[in-house]
């Protein structure tokens, strides 16, 4: 059975189980303290090209965006999120759990219009009774979203303007972000995010790690944040392991390269597809590919190959998602045109 | 350097690493609902002698904490908890996060005493303002204690028979349960705990997993509480990993059996240390051990071995702690008596 | 200067002052123990023509729905609204802060569509992966709505077996809700939401009293409501103040013989408006109208009138809010003729 | 029935009904946003010589403590205060619904010493781990203090030169503020606190006033208070109502003159008890009494007074509490002597 179903359902890359194979019975030190996660750190520091990042490792993407979100944001203060952001759909109310409403604006496949927040804003703020509201401090951006769509750092050098003149904080939300730097087109690099972004993270567990996402404070870490973590239940006791994994996928361009050959085998499968005279919507150049397919058809297919339906399109077709993750076999993506 | 400081300094047992290289690119369902998971439920209920438990994997001890009680509080109610408590000292208020007061009871060596439990409640429910207060909705007990002490069978029993009469939960952390389930003398085992709690958890971090904390619901899982995981942060993207080492640990009596080197070890450097003159304090029977070493003395021992300050005992003393895990070598442990 | 501005812009009905009045130095137990309390719950209770009912005594609307929300919720649940619903955009986020999401469905003119609440749910429930969504655990509705719209027996029945269906419950926020009981064409009464709903309110700021909302719960209060009032600020510690009120407005009809006036008068307004050649947009029959005024006359008529600007209509037009209150004199609105 | 029960058990003092009862059908703009309460703040800034103070009113004592200590704490930071505090023993838990955990010290009489506060911060803070801990970020205190106790102008100085040194605020409770202001001996006055506190209140309910209580932030009010306030469910929509109690409170000195009267009948009332062989325990100069009662008397008393029992004192007798009020008659503390 063939494989496109979500870029999480594998181990991890040969690179980090051989890591953790060799590191045999050793002894580190707890919560993060140890060498490992100190050369991930500046690895990471290095990769963002700044020097003053403050970097720390939680263990999955719901906690993270409900632990980043809930330190960077005043108590009253909501998020701005695309009506399709994960946050606001996706988490199970992790970040209401903490008190914090998500402000919905329209999603444009999976995207936050720039004109749309500066006017949503202007509005906000002109209303007299917007203290009687919930006051946005923070807005939330995934990349590449959740529609596998990207940002160019002109949109968001223009978001960050537009937040500057309401003081409002930008996070980025990176669970598959390698496969958006490794995407043909991309113009928007971590020293980019470390510029523009008040935090954002370096997802892990969808690009080749047990599990574990990389965030960055670029500027200044919210205060105890050590603290934070533990009171979110995010800080993992065996916090060598998350570093160590880092440390690896930092090493040599590991993320990039495992992310591009991902990337390049999404972007056959597409290939194939279009070939087979299927539809792509919406066009994506990362690794989530999204077609359009008979429902009956579908069916069939799905008797050789694993993928997830996405919604509905016509009275006969639903839009479905194939994934490449990073252990994807270049083979697997061939045979499937067999069966199209 | 020899390392007695904690149980979460290495990666894994053996087994487990073994079995994570030998997975290979097998590709798994997430969020738990893979065949690794169903397994290691099922062996889990085995070992409980308890068919209908509901089993939940989360990552960490402080996530669990928080995640389980708050499914198992009203909104109103507190928790009572030893004021050594785990969840009372050192979690950075996690439980308080999700809205709810820890209550204290003195410490007895990391023990609530029943009877000053039963006298509490009583008091507190005389008390004609008490609904001004924060009413009581469960017990936290964690086994064996973070002082490694040991609750009896009777005890466990005579504390349940106290909270049924004011219609309070039991929940038990069990960080380190499996040190408690080896040590010599304990009655309190798994079939025990199922039919006595409403909810406990078996530690794997501490005992050999990479992380991993095994809830089990003995009677009936709080309503939804898969989404209650994702709420909170603590449901796992690649669940097989949980499932997987829990799976292990659950086949051939491995956690029993790793956890019983460790406390064999414990007891004999317990033993070396007797002979060597120094006191325990207090006595246990689990992993840890407490010893009172001259402050210089200890200052000397610390450029030979890792292990943790305690507490001040006298002028010239304190207690420190040392830690056997499930891969501490036996040679260490004679080598530390060199240094005595 | 006429005011049409709200109905919370003044003290209290006359009676009511006159009961505070004549009270003098009489002690009363405190926190809504008193006789005065228990006098006004048996009036509603008869009002409700449900003797089992309990009822508890709140300070304000925002409190209100954030504290009977949270009780009746679990805690990953979150409450369904109409987008346009007060819990959603006029409480600086009150119920997110107590960790639940509101879910919005179309508002039209305030209300929630039945057939639209029924699809919802049906597709919310037929998602493969709805356990990493929000789940759905009650639904509130406003009577009237935030627009001065009624919702029907019917609508309510229909929306109550719905609910149903799935295992939610029905809040009915009745800030106003003795201008839609007095309102004609009304056939939704106070027996009527003792039958149906699991919880509603009876307003009193915006009806006759200086502050107090009554909360009825019909079958069943949620378990130690009291700490739960207390726990969220909400427990007046003069309670007695509260019962005095709600016992003035509930004895010989007071409550709906001030709603009503206030209903007469705003359908004298409308009248006049009508008469004048202005539109009313939307239709309304309790004591908020909606009127299509040209922007310049808007401003000639705020030299005059108080009232408040709602929304824009067109180029040149705005729709603006006029409301009549239980102390709004009917020599007002017959003066306002003149300079319309 | 005579009655020292409490001082929240009368509805207002004269001069605030009567003016209530003057205002007749005036409009007033709502939250708070009237003159009345401009009035109101501009007098209380001028009482705490305190020309930039920001001073917001709140309904309820409970209510105003978590509320402005959820303001003024970060997340993760948690709230010092003896263990008799108001916070940590008779609010339900308000303030751990907000996230905070009450850290507690030892109380004397109500009262914390500020040597073992300097040093349970030192400890704390020397702490290796205390970042897993809960950090504290302000001090609660009460003036009088739950005990009726006082603390001198110099022990608030060195606690806030403590505070200082560590970076915490200081919040003090002043549900009977006036009482304190008004007791013989005291010397910390509305202008001490001013320059002392990060926060404090001057309360109402207790002291003259329907409900309501001034919240005063001598240097900056925490951001957006008022939709802190609101999302708090604490935000009065008839706010006037507040403003004019505290107008009328702060107006030629009303609001020390009725607190002055009840501290002299209190401590008249401590005097006939000793002048009939009583003990006073402890001692206090305000509006609260403390006498040590056999338990055959206090029954025998019970049927001509209303009092409260406060705690248990020895085999045969316990500690009541006597409070006088605003308004309790003098003749009723001279008749009180009769049943003694």
């Amino acid at each position: 059975m063939l494989s496109f179903l979500n870029d999480y359902s594998e181990t991890a890359c040969r690179e980090i189980i051989g890591r953790l194979s060799a590191v045999g019975t050793e002894k580190n030190p707890g919560y993060g303290t140890d060498s490992y996660s100190e050369s991930a750190k500046q690895k990471i520091r290095e990769a963002c090209a700044c020097p003053g990042a403050s970097v720390y490792f939680l263990v999955g993407g719901t906690q993270t965006n409900a632990t980043v979100l809930d330190a960077l944001l005043l108590k009253h203060e909501g998020v701005i999120a695309a009506e399709t952001g994960h946050i606001n759909v996706h988490e199970s109310g992790a970040v209401e759990l903490t008190g914090h409403k998500v402000l919905t604006l329209p999603s444009h496949e999976g995207k936050v219009s720039p004109p749309e927040l500066s006017s949503w804003l202007r509005n906000f703020f002109d209303e007299p009774t917007f203290e009687h509201m919930v006051i946005p401090g923070a807005l939330y951006l995934s990349q590449p979203t959740e529609y596998g769509t990207l940002y160019t750092k002109a949109e968001v050098r223009e978001i960050r303007r537009i937040l500057d003149e309401y003081g409002l904080k930008l996070y980025i939300d990176g669970a598959r972000l390698g496969y958006a730097l490794a995407s043909p087109g991309n113009d928007l690099f971590l020293p980019d995010l470390a510029v523009l972004c008040d935090a954002f993270y370096i997802g892990g567990t969808k690009q080749g790690a047990l599990c574990g996402e990389a965030v960055v404070f670029p500027k200044e870490a919210p205060k105890h944040f050590f603290s934070v973590m533990k009171q979110h239940g995010a800080l993992l006791a065996k916090g060598f392991l998350l570093g160590l994994q880092f440390d690896t996928l930092f090493t040599d361009g590991l993320y990039e390269k495992l992310a591009g050959q991902a990337v390049a085998l999404s972007s056959r499968l597409r290939e194939i597809f279009r070939e087979k005279g299927y539809r792509i919507e919406p066009e994506t150049v990362s690794n989530q590919s999204f077609v359009v397919i008979g429902k009956e058809k579908a069916e069939e297919l799905a008797e050789h190959a694993r993928f997830e339906y996405w919604g509905p399109y016509s009275e006969t077709e639903n839009v479905y998602r194939f994934v490449c993750g990073v252990t994807t076999d270049p083979a697997d993506v061939e045979k499937l045109a067999e069966f199209l």
